[in-house]
């Protein structure tokens, strides 16, 4: 690196790559332009003289500057050299809205640890995606997204999840909460008003059935899941379940209610939305398939690479009913949006390579690991509670002593700088008096519970978070 | 590349690269066993003979199984070695529906040339976004995009199109659709029921519109731009407009009419969405900045990558007056999705490094060299027609001989493999019979005209597709 500038009577420091001097003089001016260190109408070194101190060609900075002055960030004058471009329409920053104060430590649920997100292999399966990519899928395209990353998702689906997935019925969407809004919209065109949901589960999913026009109501959950039994009696058009492991007490769907559930959706002709967030992290070998697998005409699947993978590759999916793919495909239309092609085709190498298996491989093994530590430290240090639910997935439900109140243990918990939630925070609203004929379902009632997600915190902060969530336990005694 | 197989009883040639064996090994098995050539059950050789065919290490075969199996793709039991696993809970592929046929020549509007997408240049900025991404950046974050793409866009955006930008009024979206979209159900919580909207333009944002809650009032269109002095008459909440260059005559909303409109919103507290869908591709330089920067509180200034780059990256960005802020985001929030943080920051350092606008400048360069090639034809060819609106964007209008008719000219053009259609099937429907109070604009006449788009064919069938059209208006004659 080449530092200079100083001596053209400009005190700044350009750092300028010698194997790109030309692209690298753009970009350090552009960089000191837009962070004020150059404000508009200073004048710019000759670009002989420059060159001269860079040690660059002349040629090298006169093409620089040209390519800068054509994209407005310089302005070239006879007789008066280069100066930086008058910006003055640029709004002064101002400060931003105060952001919520981050705590520092975190065992919210339902949040994947990103730090094993391999960059480079993505990097690469977006370069080979591109590569490999004919014109036509750069362009506008399919409505349920590439046809390639519906093949290889189909594939991954059937194989790993025990789902009956064909690429025709699949649609990509961004993110498992862009697909739930697709079906539900759908569902209200075709007349449908009111969905059964799990008694504990994301506020986020209730609100998004709500604005779609599907009013929520909850049905108990107890150790053997969503008491579906009691679907008869809701007068519903359909249920939001997670039958994998439900979210967030960890129960999985026990096989009689399994069988109950397709019963009853194939009598009524409801639709059942299987909502499988974290399926990919089931510690032990999975045991059976999605419920979707056992009437694909009546279950939706719904999945997401935002726990397996990141967020911030912000794509998820549905394996719909086929008559179901017309009215989502329309509300999608009407979204105005479809996901970006290249992160769909990246997606698809990533599976065919096996690097989405070897990537949710390793952070199978990290949540384990977590969760094994937080056992050990209970029994070590606080007996009388116990972690419950399947040994797997993101988080965990933590039954609390005899007499500990959640919120309690929030708040104190809070003053430690660690952010976690009580069972109850996740519990469905009362959702009104039910209407004549209509009657709620009656519910369980659970032990005071902390969830404890296993994602939330970076690998060097787990065993502290763990340790203030100990702490603040004790204090609420 | 090592061809095998076939001396161990399977008559399967996989192509083993011989620097990467394990991996290609997999790679080519996965692929078998997915396009049916190993069926269920068939049995492999064993890991010793198939190494010697091979020409591999033993051990490499031996890790390439073990991973196959761990992931359900061949099983292995003891004493019977190891073979493909039973995946009959595939569903069969079954034909997919019909997709429309695609005429093999296109001049159809708003359809951006991807040809000279830099495919190396992008995967480039993916790899160095993922590389410089801090943690937090790749799990759930800010509804309104990634900070950094927020500040790139912000100063990209006022630079190149005048827009008075900063990146906390920013949002980024899954295309422009996707920003109307949010606006428009916004505008609606907010109470708005009417937006104008220009005679000619997309048939899906006037859906888009109308679905969300907003009913949509045409607005005529002359050779000055949309009649904005109507706006007062027509009792609307708002306007959609294409100031820059009308979709799709062409047309620039005349200086007379920007003071109107912004009077017009200013003082009746209407917001105003500016669609500046091609801004980037005026072939001179721009003249006039964005309408938005004239009254940043009532304007929303709309834009895309899908047309500067390609639809494939899935980004569009808004920029807002701040009391839409806090509704716009929560309407992001109710529709459960948010765009990829990764192609968000690869757009943000495709930017900063000056990608976009290279890429942008290219464009912008094969744009005009094709306008000049349909203007060349049609003065030599057909001097009776002509192409009116500005000499920039993506597209021009052609007006027709006398007494030639659109619908006649498409007809003819599908008849000879080419997709083009006239000026009036981009007209807003009757919108029924206005209310008490309320009156409807008149229209202007237009003459007939074609729109030709300069993006939808690749370079090679440019002059093939123009050639066809003149075909087809000479035989309408």
């Amino acid at each position: 690196m080449t530092d200079g500038w100083a001596n053209s009577g400009l005190d700044l420091h350009l750092a300028i790559d010698p194997r790109r001097k030309t692209a690298s003089l753009e970009d350090a001016v552009r960089a000191a332009i837009r962070d004020g260190r150059l404000p508009a109408g200073t004048r710019l070194p000759a670009s002989r003289s420059l060159a001269r101190d860079l040690g660059i060609a002349r040629n090298s900075v006169a093409e620089a500057y040209s390519r800068l002055v054509a994209e407005g960030w310089l302005e070239a004058r006879v007789g008066s050299g280069t100066s930086v471009a008058d910006r003055s329409f640029l709004p002064v920053a101002e400060a931003a809205p105060q952001a919520e104060r981050a705590l520092r430590l975190d065992l919210r649920g339902g949040i994947p640890d990103v730090s094993g997100f391999p960059r480079t292999a993505w990097a690469a399966a977006v370069r080979t995606a591109l590569a490999q990519a004919p014109g036509a899928a750069l362009g506008y395209q399919d409505l349920r997204g590439a046809q390639r990353a519906r093949e290889a998702l189909a594939g991954y689906l059937a194989r790993a999840m025990g789902v009956w997935a064909s690429p025709d019925d699949l649609v990509i969407a961004p993110g498992f909460g862009g697909v739930l809004r697709l079906v539900a919209l759908a569902l209200v065109a075709r007349g449908a008003r009111r969905i059964a949901i799990e008694e504990y589960g994301h506020a986020l999913h209730r609100e998004i059935l709500s604005d779609a026009g599907l009013q929520p109501v909850p049905l108990p959950v107890d150790g053997e899941g969503a008491v579906v039994d009691l679907l008869d009696d809701l007068d519903v058009d359909g249920a939001l379940l997670t039958p994998a492991h439900q979210f967030p007490t960890g129960v999985a769907l026990s096989a009689a209610r399994r069988t109950a559930v397709v019963r009853w959706c194939e009598r009524t002709g409801a639709i059942v939305i299987e909502d499988d967030y974290d399926g990919e992290f089931r510690f032990d070998r999975r045991a059976i398939g999605a419920l979707q697998a056992l009437a694909p005409q009546q279950v939706v699947y719904a999945g997401t690479a935002s726990k397996a993978l990141a967020p911030a590759i912000g794509l998820g999916w549905g394996v719909l009913p086929r008559e179901l793919m017309v009215p989502v495909l329309e509300q999608r239309r009407l979204a105005g949006a479809a996901t970006g092609a290249i992160a769909e085709l990246a997606l698809a190498l990533f599976i065919e390579t096996g690097g989405y298996d070897r990537t949710v491989r390793s952070s199978r093994l990290r949540y384990r690991a977590r969760r094994e530590h937080v056992d050990g430290v209970l029994r070590q240090r606080m007996p009388d509670a116990r972690l419950t639910g399947m040994a797997a997935g993101l988080q965990s439900l933590l039954e609390l002593p005899d007499g500990v109140d959640e919120v309690e243990v929030s708040a104190r918990a809070a003053a430690l700088g660690l952010r976690i939630e009580g069972l109850r925070s996740y519990r469905a609203d009362a959702v009104g008096a039910p209407s004549a004929g209509r009657r709620s379902a009656t519910f369980v009632s659970h032990r005071p519970a902390m969830v404890v997600g296993f994602g939330a915190p970076p690998e060097s902060r787990f065993e502290e978070s763990v340790a203030a969530m100990i702490a603040a336990i004790g204090a609420a005694r």
